[in-house]
């Protein structure tokens, strides 16, 4: 079963997905089935998430940090952490135009994951019983804006700069799955979350010790080696194992 | 004319505040008066802002880039911005703990203002037009973890990290406030708007070129010199010119 968010003429819906091709209509992302049933088809699938935050780490594997020339002042000893806002996500087979006060535009493909009970202080113990679904997410990023802008704003958190989805899928163990990013067919990250330097439990455990995260809110864990540039017409895939495949269309510079 | 928002009993209200003790109860920030009055003392005071974002500029003013140490690498060219999310939000007359993981608790005294008309790309004839009022904000900060931490997320973004009003003041001319910060009533930070490196107008046009505002999105617009360390038990006012005092009392470690 996967849950999935959809526009349905000029209604949006939450649902849960059965055979891949039933969408049991909800009362939410956690809601009750309504008894309405709709073809997959009929929805036009959007982000499956209504986040007041999302909140992401950077440089959380290894072999991103040696590829960007970020090991030389010694390993990070506790999550990066850097908040997008709702207005950066995409809708899952959306198209994001190329920014045109950006020459260097990258790609990064993600494990992400949506909370589904307010948290607070977690422990590895509790941490992945808050969490409603994982999905993938392109965590895009202005690179030629990181290093010269004094936070990273423009960088990371610009309209449209966190596509999303397709869905999310419950009870899935974070630990060990693949992670793979296709640009234009080819594969261009290829990893396993296993090698994340903070895995999942690690980082909610983090960041629910200075922020409350609400239902909704969204996080992602980071990208493995093998980022770089994008150009208009490219089109994207992120998958990760267990959830699918969250494909995003670059459009002309704007 | 003030627009405060405040609960009575469980409701939740807004309101337009006449005579300083009249609360006109409207439809939202910028709705319709129902009809209905309350005295302000009926009301207990909330953040006046329901945001999607809350965008925040470093570095604003020059005597606080000094005092930092910050001045070496020379100015800012372009405004330096981060992002806190709602949950920083903390209500005018509210306590806000000392956090037990830091040991630089700071107040940082700041004009803030709320959007009334969602902003994409805005010019500097139009960007003030988008403003629905002005409030005085308190920006508190781990100064601590700003320079070991990858980005100021803990630093800036923690829960409750951001005091907000007392109410939004319509229709004020954001080029020339006085701005004045107290702690335990002795003056610690006293400047002008005018002091600004980059102005309201130039922030709103920056901002809205890579994030669209939407309607009760919080801007804070940088703090003058004179931060410095809070210890539980103290309290602070942030007062700006034609705005009113915002205070707020610091808690024990917690």
């Amino acid at each position: 079963m996967q849950i999935v968010r959809g526009k349905v003429a000029e209604r949006i819906v939450w649902g849960q997905l059965e055979q891949g091709d039933t969408v049991h209509v909800t009362s939410g992302m956690l809601g009750e089935r309504t008894g309405e049933t709709l073809p997959l088809s009929a929805l036009t699938l959007l982000a499956p998430a209504e986040p007041s935050k999302i909140v992401c780490v950077g440089r959380n594997y290894l072999d991103h940090i040696k590829e960007l020339g970020n090991d030389k002042a010694g390993l990070p000893t506790e999550p990066g952490i850097f908040l997008k806002g709702p207005n950066a996500l995409t809708e899952p087979g959306g198209t994001v135009a190329y920014p045109a006060w950006t020459e260097n535009f990258h790609y990064e493909g993600e494990l992400a994951l949506v909370i589904g009970k307010r948290a607070s202080d977690l422990t590895p113990e509790n941490a992945l019983s808050h969490v409603a679904g994982y999905t993938c997410a392109n965590d895009l990023t202005a690179r030629d804006k990181q290093k010269p802008d004094l936070q990273w704003f423009r960088a990371k958190a610009a309209d449209r700069f966190c596509p999303l989805g397709p869905w999310l899928v419950p009870g899935l163990d974070p630990a060990d799955l693949g992670i793979q990013t296709r640009l234009n067919g080819q594969v261009v990250q290829d990893s396993r979350t296993a090698n994340m330097i903070f895995p999942v439990i690690d980082v909610l455990v983090y960041v629910s010790r200075y922020v409350t995260l609400e239902v909704g809110d969204v996080v992602l864990t980071g990208t493995p080696e093998g980022v770089g540039p994008l150009q208009p017409g490219d089109t994207v895939e992120v998958e990760v194992q267990g959830v699918g495949v969250l494909k995003t269309a670059i459009g002309n510079r704007a």
